[in-house]
């Protein structure tokens, strides 16, 4: 049977595709969803794709995470750089996560240099687009495919 | 047809004019409401007029204004020093957004003095009192005029 | 008749027992909620007990506090840290409040040295364990049954 | 009889709409004045507009306007964030003084974002363009003329 | 036979009840020793309780501990701010410390902020008053006990 | 024909398998070597694999890449937190370059935890151990071939 | 004959006994320019008392100082912490200079506690209020003496 | 009845006069003290002239003090760059103290910079080497008269 | 016809050759005059050499820049530190700037380190003596005749 | 006989007119080489200049220069951001050593602000393109002509 | 006749084989006193060797030493990284002195990374256990010899 | 047979006694190098003794030492400040290693009173010139022998 992974999306992400296309370009969330799908027929896994603006649902998200998946994708959004909360919930989790995000957050503004979820996170992912989902996924198959059994 | 204008309240803004009267004064919410429904009437706007304790739905009411209305004015309450999800949030709009602080934030403690929502906004009125917001209505007025055509 | 104190707990600490026991040891929110129990019919206090992953909610219900208890024990978790709303909310109470961390945060890591939380509070019990909660309880009795009056 | 307001404009003020119109646009501080006028006529106010580019002279206009005037608005243009005389010499008067801003400085250079005047003064209105000067009269105009009585 | 607890507390707090009773309160050091006596009494403990303003005497007095006692609860007044030496002092007991502040350190000078002390501690009490003592010796009493068999 | 992509490994990394394997495995670089030529085979790249100890000679391997290759996955090593030279050299290439640490540097050391080579390079991978090369490869491979063309 | 001494004052110092009067008191600067033609005859001092509130000025009148007098009294203000225009002119001078301060500006907010002025000085006076005046002519009259010979 | 104030001088000034004379010159302790004996005899003070390497003595004395003299001339030595505990032992007495250095503490090094002793002192004299022990005398004797009635 | 440039000096510096000699060598402000004449005649340029202690006549004369010259060097001595004002005339100028200090600010105090005017400048001549001025000159007037044409 | 001077270039110099040409325009460094060599022979010097990205050969070299050459002009590109060493060799030398760069420096990324090679140089020149070259061998001539007899 | 070393030892070290045995071993300060004095006797050195908790004590010591001895070893244990007047009182001396620590203070936490001794002492030695005693007092025999004569 | 101990010296070292013979005296790196021989000889060791200015090759010699040494004495010179790569390859070897500094390097500039080398060496001697380099053999030989075993 397929291994579950959760892949949890945080603030403003739901705007991909309609907004600050110089940065993100034109892929909606949508998209990414659809192709996480691909992926994880081709790599036998189970992907449960979520959106949400709350900083207090992620966290939920994370708990029930660690009762029925095998493995979490993450991309906070700009809670990355501000949610010890999040912090503790990943650290709270023995099963891999990754952290994800679309663009180089080294290559922005300074107070997105931060990150208080790195520290917890299995490995990180950055500034690879759309295709970073992807890759995530076919990184995080064998952990998720050990943790899960 | 008037365009609409949201203007959204962050937290513990509900409690005004109950508590902390040597710094707020006893206007109440309702008060304010009610003088922004006048000046809304004078100027010809429709205000959508919103308090909520949680950061996540101030994001999701900025998404929201992004499709349905042609302005915001917020008081992002204490948000305004730590959240930069509410940041993204209104760098993705299109529309002007006007900042509103009822008190003067920069002669209050010093982790008051640093706004992650200044550099997303279009203006910043601050220290006027209940008074800021009709200023801020009549100064976006022809903003949102223009880009509500 | 007893007068109310509510008793909040913050992020993650609905998974205490479960995880990260060499930190919090094995005792689990529940145990804890029957144990302030107990120390409230002793202490002829009505406790109101709960638990949120959600900013926005600790704040409604310290509002809630404001207006039906006479005084708060919370233990706000990695909020502690970056929620100047929650230091806000607090500061608009006029019952007493005691902040409470199970853990020694001080011999932790350096981002949770700081609390937004502890200016407002009126006392702080820092890393005594579930005991913690008894001895809050304890401090606020006198405390609450003058301002319940 | 009209009350008297002082408006004030500190350095490189006088180049407006010659240069760096991409930041300030085409308008001149002649047109300014005009519409200040044109505003002090409505409102009943008198208007004492000037500009200098020095911070002595800055100051010694503020003693004026404390023997004189019922209210100030001053742009201190970058003497803002360098004077901690012209914070003193705020201080110093009783009557309500309104800082103002053409541009958004808290989207500019970080040296921008720190402003001396802002704890004296009573509000700040900023970014909101020329339009910002009418908006300052008509904030002042009610607590001018009470002053002023 | 009753185990040995020592209270110890450092430079100024022989003045309590005399001056600063804004901050302190009329309680002095006498009434809070007294209310110890009471309180070890109930608890089977035996206290020596004990004040002085040098900082050497307060490192030699840990050491005695260390010798002769199976709990302290220490004061450690300014020295808390500024002492690397006590701080390795307690990290040389075996025996639970418990560091107490009467007021609230975290709502005073932020130069009061900072705890040498409370890395090196086993729990933290502040901003109790004179009843944090008694709720130390509660929080001390099994440990204390458990490491004096 | 296959396009060519660089694979720069710096300061130490020659050690890897050999010391420290409670941070990086006991996989050597030659073990690493090899499963990127495997997967270069797959994918139809063509590698030219590389470590050296002097800053000096990756910015000369670097410029070199910039005639004769298509792409570049570098892993800086400790050069990553102190050479801004590197920055400058990857900052003068057109091709795509990758980033890669074997380790989370976020969750180590905090000297490690600012990179002057993201704010220059097109993406970053990083905590996901050797597997890491082969996902560079991959992310890198359609982008190398359009930039080969 | 008398040597002669500059005594100094900068921006606002004007204002003196008219406001603020719960930090400086109720003496006006004539009453101070009075008390110090009293001490200069006890001393046998020639003074020139002046204010201004441009820092230029100030510069210039310390070149003149260094041309024709032998010591100087300075209390510059709010140009203490910002002017190192003025430490250099001072540095210029051969001849003691006391600088001078009514209140205690370490006593007061944190941007008054540095001073650029004080490591060119001889030596500094603070907090004594009008007196400190007639101190300073005291202690200058020696060292003038010696450097107007 | 003369009122008495103490001299209180702190760590290494014992060794005034023999050492380092390039900073302090060849006048010893004892020097200082007599000159200050003959000006206590002009200005009818009885002055306590003591000197202790021990910052718990000096905190003793300082109590001591508060009991039974009418001002307090201090020069802390280097616990003035280090010792809350004498900021606290000065804040608690209600007699004026005037904290002295004999050199420029601002011309020297950056950590003698910073004084914990200037926001509790009522005024400070610093750099006018051995004459500002005289003139720390002329300064509190109305001040410690007015206050020893 | 010769195109102007306009040669300006900041505060202090009227003093050169007089004071501080060990620094800046005894060459006088005149000296410099004459030898800037000299090289404008070589170079075909019409120069314009001034001086002034005053920080707003600094601007002044550089919006006179701004109308009659064709490029601008000027020493702003220790305005360069401190001035945002003058950063501000500097970009507001369309002519080329060259920035010169006869020393090398960067070997001394370390408040020197940091120049708001750089930024604005087109160059910057540091450390080079007298000789600067006609180094700046040489390096200006290919740029001032196209700037002049 | 034509003294020497060296003439080292650092970091990827060697790109020069080949990338980034919005910053350094066209010019190759074989360009300035040329124009070196011809300004060299108006001066009557002998110019050696060399290239190279490793910082070791860099410290070679200023030893080399140390034996034979009257002089240095040296860019140092990244390097003059991060190497000690650097500043250390160039203290070592007894001739003269002019720091040159291109680009303004204080206009780019702040990470460029600040040098280790100023507080060891003799004079700095910057911002002024190619042209800096020939200007700091006209500002070396007499210097190196003096060291060079 | 043998010349005197004072080896003075700070707060905690009397510890020293009891506790902390992870980081210290388990070598007693008896033991180290012993081998002292047998390092001593083959160096030809009298030896004085001391421990204090109080930091007052070890300034009187060095005063001592000052007075009668030719060179002295201070472990300053946890006063190393928090006493001016240590620095002070060693800075005072004339004899060589060598801080010696034997844990390497710089692979512990960041606030033992700061010595205020070092900049005052002769030489350093850290790290080396035990052994360093009879290292700084080979080290420190020829210095105390030839100041000793 | 003699285990073999590297002793390696850093960028500049070869100027040794030609150049700021005031900082390092006049002893030459070769007579250093023979007085090491004579100690090894002493100490039974086999010593190898280099210099180089390159980063990389001090790297490359300590990858070296870690297959054929039983300890290294390392003198990094500059790189000492700057060099995480230093120390990764110092922390990747398991036998001993002292960091040597001639001079006190605490006394010097603040640039150089951090240490990446400190953390990862077994211990520092700092300070004490020359003699240095035969204390540390001494301290080394006892540890390198057992490691050579």
């Amino acid at each position: 049977m397929a291994v579950t992974v959760f892949i949890l999306n945080g603030p403003n992400l739901n705007l991909l595709g309609q907004r600050e296309t110089a940065i993100y370009g034109d892929v909606t969330l949508a998209d990414i969803e659809a192709q996480c799908a691909e992926a994880a027929k081709r790599l036998d896994l189970s992907v449960d794709f979520r959106q949400t603006n709350h900083e207090g649902e992620l966290i939920d998200w994370l708990h029930e995470a660690g009762r029925v998946a095998s493995g979490v994708v993450i991309n906070p959004g700009a809670y990355t750089h501000t949610s010890i909360a999040l912090h503790d919930a990943i650290r709270a989790l023995s099963v891999p996560v990754i952290e994800l995000h679309l663009s180089n957050i080294f290559a922005r503004e300074s107070f997105r240099h931060h990150s208080y979820v790195s520290p917890s996170a299995t490995g990180i992912i950055c500034g690879l687009g759309a295709q970073g989902y992807t890759l995530a996924l076919e990184a995080i198959q064998p952990m998720a495919s050990a943790a899960g059994t």
